[in-house]
């Protein structure tokens, strides 16, 4: 164990801490990020407390790169995929499609990580909140880009209001979520996916 | 302080009980369900822990007498009025219009009671999540209950599938109230709104 690990140079602690953190992650969805302690995850991960504190320093430093961890992981499995899409209405469909197995096929015991954390932070300010608020701005951000880049290429009505449009579209995706962690059904994940079909198929351009 | 308190026959009993879980209430929004034990309520009450050992016995029962209190003051507040409106449209839209002052006017800090707790309950298995999820499986009967009967009596199109439809609107109410605990803005309530009432327009009866 060393005191200062060079992260940066040594693949092997990078894999280490990148497992460590996927534990703590998923620990997060069932338990709370408010319980993320160094004591709690030592103790779920299978190391000394010392071991962990070397990683990681404190309790808030433990949070925050969980969540960054959650966050890089989210881009890796729905958001990098999607924006590789050639058009916005591609592109918005395949953030909506890939949302739907990161939920159903348990990557967290807890389903969305963010729509885990983000209900019991939000009445907490400090620097854990505002990182988990930038990741949901940063995905609101990505879902708004896309519809209008369909704007701009006609494939959604110029007329339509983005931000009512993105609106609607999270509000499917996250009741998805909440309903599959309770039922365990894939049910309310094919709910929304029909409801943003049909929301999208009533903003495409009236024929003239 | 009476060892055992004969709470139906005492109505400053019954007002302090209630006030005591107005106050458990609007602590479980801020710092969760798992956190609310009999000894962080006395604190926030300024009441011994023996005191209101009286009243609840144990931690479990403690949040079961939360949960209850919730739903009644949701009942009061959201439930009741709405179900008084004379036809089922008229129903469906006074639930929607009562629950957006009652995320707007602070009843609790952290938005919605049910919203709030459901996430933080949802992989713990036991009385507390069963109780939580009743309310939330009468809540939505009751708008699928409005939507069938507006079916019936013409103003919703007997062709639309009533469960689709009752997760549309509560997924709008869910993402508003979740908008608005984190910005402290209307808009997402607007929103939301916006959302049902134009949803609620395709769904009326195609003319013939």
């Amino acid at each position: 164990m060393a005191d200062k690990p060079a992260r940066k140079r040594r693949s092997d602690g990078e894999r280490s801490r990148e497992a460590i953190l996927r534990t703590a992650a998923q620990l997060v969805t069932v338990e709370g990020i408010g319980g993320l302690s160094i004591g709690r995850l030592a103790e779920a991960v299978g190391m000394s407390k010392s071991g962990l504190f070397a990683h990681f320093g404190s309790k808030e430093e433990l949070q925050l790169a969980t969540i960054e961890a959650a966050n890089a992981l989210y881009d890796e499995q729905v958001v990098d995929p999607a924006l590789a899409a050639p058009t916005g209405i591609e592109r918005l469909n395949a953030l909506v499609d890939n949302y739907m197995p990161h939920v159903e096929e348990h990557v967290y015991p807890g389903g969305c990580f963010f729509a885990s954390v983000i209900p019991e932070l939000d009445t907490h300010p400090g620097a854990v909140r505002d990182s988990a608020l930038a990741f949901m701005s940063s995905w609101l951000g990505h879902i708004e880009k896309t519809i209008r880049d369909a704007q701009a290429e006609g494939t959604i009505d110029p007329a339509e209001d983005a931000e009512q449009l993105l609106f609607e579209i999270e509000a499917a995706m996250m009741l998805a979520n909440a309903m599959f962690v309770v039922s365990q059904e894939a049910t309310p994940l094919v709910r929304a996916r029909r409801a943003i079909t049909r929301r999208l198929a009533d903003a495409a351009p009236k024929a003239a």
